[in-house]
């Protein structure tokens, strides 16, 4: 078992793709992160749900949670329109870490080693000079499991 | 809206629940995380799915891919079988790290805050002295989206 069993089709944003836009595709696809391209369309990194979540909470509502608690539940419910107008460029993390990234001929265990080290549930495939695909680790689960 | 209107039913882990049906649990229920309970069934930690992998991953493999290479195809598949007869406890990250933890009166911008704050898209619902259930990014984001 290698990439190309396990691979399937993942959406990509931008620097430019709409933050809410973002958000959404997380929802409704109920993925784990997205693969951020470059104009060539080559995976730069991976952007966890949770570093989109953190471009809408304001900073001091993460570092304060008595203060998130200071705003009204109307206001608190709309916090995603903070997200309006803004961009993924927007959302990237402060330090770059490594880009799990894999071939198509990577092995099961090659591909477990690389999302265990960058800690990282999705590996972007890079086939023939462009981006395949991703392999999750829910897939990768799933299919070594049954063996 | 708040906790109480977000929470949904989790599956728990305890630091004796075998590896591999922590990741059984992680793949048939596709999930993001485990909440790892103590005897008195109150969180501990949030096990992502990454670090249950870990333990499944020999050491010399994640730190160096071209080792994790060498591992012909079919022994590569049969990885999962390193979890065998090994337990949650030995899944822990080394770090222990800020548990995400909530009440059911946590407003959407105060669950946002902590989960961009943990970089956990899983938070632990504590109520009434126990744990009654957790908040995922996905129900989070399907929620405010639609306001």
């Amino acid at each position: 078992m290698r990439t190309r069993d396990l691979i399937v089709e993942f959406p990509t944003v931008t620097m430019d793709t709409p933050a809410l836009e973002a958000a959404r595709l997380l929802a409704e696809r109920d993925l784990p992160g997205l693969i951020l391209v470059d104009d060539a369309g080559l995976p730069v990194c991976i952007l966890p749900g949770t570093q989109v979540l953190r471009l809408a909470v304001p900073a001091y509502c993460r570092e304060d949670p008595a203060l998130a608690r200071v705003v009204d539940e109307a206001h608190a419910d709309l916090f995603l329109r903070q997200l309006g107008g803004r961009t993924v460029r927007e959302c990237l993390p402060e330090q770059s870490r490594e880009l799990p990234v894999a071939d198509m001929t990577a092995t099961v265990l090659e591909l477990a080693a690389l999302m265990a080290r960058t800690r990282s549930p999705l590996v972007a495939v890079v086939d023939d000079g462009r981006l395949a695909g991703a392999v999750t680790l829910q897939s990768l689960l799933d299919r070594a499991l049954e063996l």
